[in-house]
């Protein structure tokens, strides 16, 4: 496993060589120019990160869902209990959850990760990657929610996991994620690496109510107010505001970018590790894409900072890696469209006058 | 192969039962009420078209691909030459086109049909469905495009090549079109079922420039002004002013809502013939899903006049049954979170307080 530094030094921008020439290519495959659509750059982006025209299909795919719990869950941000953590994380084990459905239906392979639940994990946890840091983080509106070296820590196993996929054959990488009040944490750290206000990037999470949702601003306020956070730290504002699973995500996300392999961004989680990794190694965001725009608002507001146009738009809010996973086909088909289709010439086909 | 009288007489409305249980069944699956938006909506529309909850998997699907010349060619209202609907027809034998890529990848077989190209296709045809009805129709500004018995045959092509796909095992119909300037019949047909003025429902097909939309929106209001139209006969209305593969997908999508096996509309060309059907039989459209949004202008109309929503919204505009096989993803896994996922009970995870 390779260590955050290295990592870090690996992290190359995309190839613009290998950009122009997919660029080049769609221009001559029998359809109208332009005629695919959003398919078109994301094909392009797909060549610049493989450096080669076409790129390799994106599959199969893999998911990691990195589950941790949240100090600030004592400050009443949701309806739901702490140990519905631990529930869901059982759920995924046995196949119950969306997550399970929908990467079933892609083919694609789930991890799951306990990097910080607070409660024992129900039932039979051997298929369960156990690499918890600690018991949950701690409030944020108290203190900072977790040390420096547990966010490290955190960012290690995400390290860890994309590298193991990778190994196993992954050749696409998607990044879920649970934890009841873990919106609240994405919320702090979008506001933070967005310039945006609280008010602007806190979302209703699982849908809760008017009341709870202005509450669920002013903790995120009080939280980022506690303290001067520097963005110029990345890792000092995620030990601050960021939960385990985030920090788990940032290790994760880089290395899929060390590795030139494409990550599909799912919704507010992954928006806010992937704000956190950006600021680390700016050039990384060339392995993302944004699989969906969740209705969380701080998650359009995480890939307008990156600059992403997200696939899929179907009004999800349920994270766990479930809109990135009904993004992937559209992922796939933009690279096979420029592997299979027949050119102009190659067809026989006239083009315009 | 049934007439198109018996298709219409035993088409029914989706069942209400079906579509209940299965609203009352999302909201006991281990998510968050309504975190799968869109696809929760489209899982109880399948249990209502099946009158079964959970539906059947839409699976496999199956994409016809109907091809037709128009006479209105002429007019220059594109600067495709005409012999391209037969150059790519053969690319779709061949399997080169788009439409073969993303039929590969989502594992829905592809049968192409002529309807009435205007010149022999090139090539093998052995693999291709010959069924025209005439070569190509005649220009709708110097009269009508084709006869009412013309526009009867092409809709009996439709309903033969639907039911032939289902006895093959097609669960889910993919009406697929290739037709050089059937944009311009597509948005005659949608500008008099919608309402809506030539100007607001005429687009660019496959790019064409303002100077050539101009002279487009003039062609459809010269079409639509030659006589008057009686949209109580639809028929009548798509004799006048439709193509031979929207005639001919007109009896498709009937065929599929007479079997209850779900239709996934593309674009403007069957969005223009789904209202030319839904205007015979108003009940069918409950077995019809909205693939994608095109970027043509008469493919939204028609959606709205529908009340369909798209699953898929990347700006595609190449026709071919193309943005239908990117949204099919999204229409197995709205049945297939029915049929697979955990209820908070069985999984044993607690509600929200």
């Amino acid at each position: 496993v390779s260590t955050l530094e290295e990592v870090l030094a690996s992290i190359r921008p995309g190839d613009s060589a290998a950009a122009a020439e997919a660029r080049e290519w769609q221009d001559r495959l029998t359809k109208p120019r332009g005629a695919l659509g959003q398919l078109e750059e994301v094909s392009v982006r797909l060549a610049a990160l493989a450096g080669d025209c076409p790129p390799p299909l994106p599959e199969p795919a893999a998911v990691a869902v990195f589950a941790g719990d949240h100090g600030v869950h004592a400050q009443g941000v949701t309806p739901w209990p702490q140990e519905v953590t631990g529930q869901m994380v059982a759920n995924f084990l046995a196949g119950g959850a969306a997550v399970n459905v929908l990467a079933r239906q892609a083919d694609a392979a789930v991890v799951v990760v306990d990097v910080g639940i607070a409660a024992p994990v129900p039932g039979d946890t051997s298929a369960l990657l156990d690499r918890r840091v600690r018991p949950g983080t701690d409030d944020m509106t108290l203190g900072a929610a977790m040390t420096r070296d547990d966010a490290l820590a955190a960012i290690g196993v995400g390290i860890e996991v994309a590298q193991r996929l990778i190994e196993d054959g992954a050749r696409c990488l998607i990044p879920g994620d649970m934890g009841i009040a873990n919106t609240t944490a994405a919320a702090a750290l979008v506001a933070a690496f967005s310039g945006r206000s609280p008010a602007e990037v806190t979302g209703r999470g699982t849908g809760i109510d008017d009341a709870t949702l202005a509450h669920k601003v002013d903790v995120v306020e009080r939280a980022l107010g506690r303290t001067t956070l520097d963005i110029a730290d990345p890792i000092g504002v995620l030990a601050a505001v960021g939960g385990l699973e985030h920090a788990a995500l940032v290790g994760y996300l880089l290395a899929g970018s060390a590795r030139r392999v494409p990550v599909l961004l799912d919704g507010v989680a992954s928006g806010a590790a992937a704000l956190v990794a950006s600021a680390l190694a700016p050039a990384a965001v060339d392995a993302w894409f944004a699989g969906h725009r969740s209705v969380e608002p701080g998650a359009s507001a995480a890939l307008q900072t990156l600059g992403l146009t997200p696939l899929v738009d179907l009004g999800l809010r349920l994270g766990e890696g479930t809109g990135a996973l009904l993004a992937l086909p559209s992922l796939s088909a933009a690279a096979r469209i420029l592997r299979e289709m027949a050119t102009f010439d190659a067809a026989g086909v006239s083009e315009k006058a």
